[in-house]
């Protein structure tokens, strides 16, 4: 990491609060456990509704500035209303939303100031396993392709090495890769 | 399955519509083949905005009826703006979605109609991991819960089958146990 002026924002990131930040959990681990939740109601077909509010970490409950609501649907190609991104599209959003958030910490901390940074992401399913044609193929994306494009006041090495650590360092690129275990069970109340 | 009468929407599904696209996929299973894509910029720090606009699907490509805006942040207490709910938020929301809106559709083909629908999703993550504090701990999230509570016209074992079938047939949810395998590049042009 380059020694750095850390005085000032940089791409909009408080870096000395940054390294506090790290240093403080460094000191006291308890603080980075951490629990973030969604709620969900159903309101026809495929159409559905979630919000953001609360989570859990740095040892105490917070709420978010505002109640953050998202939307889900299916187009109507395949049988929705199209009034909302797919889950499967959600998904997309927040892998690329992981590492795009990563790359902004990361290109403060190395001191590298960034202008302009837009990614793509496509993910390749075949719906003859979520409709129960054929056993033989999952339910889920069989690649995801991730294309970042980066422009900064570094070389380019420097800039293809920030999105080398996002992706290192990248809670939902690890969940997508690796896999987490996911109970799901109904309530009888 | 049980028999039912397929000619009027049931939970706002198009049941007959819904049978006769399974049909046609089955007669043509090139038509199950989709890409789902999502478009991302950087604002500021950890600030990020998305755009899901096309998909191809069904042998040709797609357009959403409208371009769906999606945005991302960190929480201040981890030195972000909390404009938008953080990306490992969003992984949550797509799963719960997706778990519901497949629920949605499997209630109207078994005849079952719903009165209200809601769920819980919540995930644990230590972030020892992300902030390169500890190399035993994983970046993502060590655990998920999904908690379904379902109200209709049917048994609660049957309500509760529904949920199951979801769960067998939902693409996050089979991505996120099981993992895809996903490639990060960046664009030197």
């Amino acid at each position: 990491m380059t020694v750095t002026d850390t005085s000032s924002p940089r791409n909009g990131v408080d870096v000395s609060t940054l390294f506090a930040t790290i240093d403080a959990v460094r000191s006291q681990p308890a603080l980075a456990k951490f629990q973030f939740r969604s709620d969900h109601t159903w309101v026809s077909g495929t159409h559905n509704r979630g919000v953001v509010s609360g989570f859990y970490g740095a040892g105490q409950e917070h709420t978010h500035m505002q109640a953050f609501e998202l939307e889900a649907d299916h187009p109507t190609v395949l049988v929705g209303n199209d009034r909302a991104p797919t889950p499967a599209e959600h998904l997309l959003y927040a892998l690329g939303a992981c590492l795009m958030s990563g790359l902004g910490n990361i290109a403060a901390a190395r001191g590298i100031d960034l202008d302009e940074v837009t990614a793509t992401v496509e993910g390749d399913i075949d719906l003859l396993g979520i409709l129960g044609l054929d056993d033989g193929v999952r339910n889920g994306y069989s690649q995801i392709r991730v294309v970042f494009h980066v422009k900064g006041d570094a070389q380019a090495d420097q800039l293809a090495r920030l999105v080398e650590q996002a992706r290192a360092r990248s809670a939902v690129y690890d969940v997508i890769t690796n896999g987490t275990a996911v109970t799901v069970d109904v309530a009888t109340a």
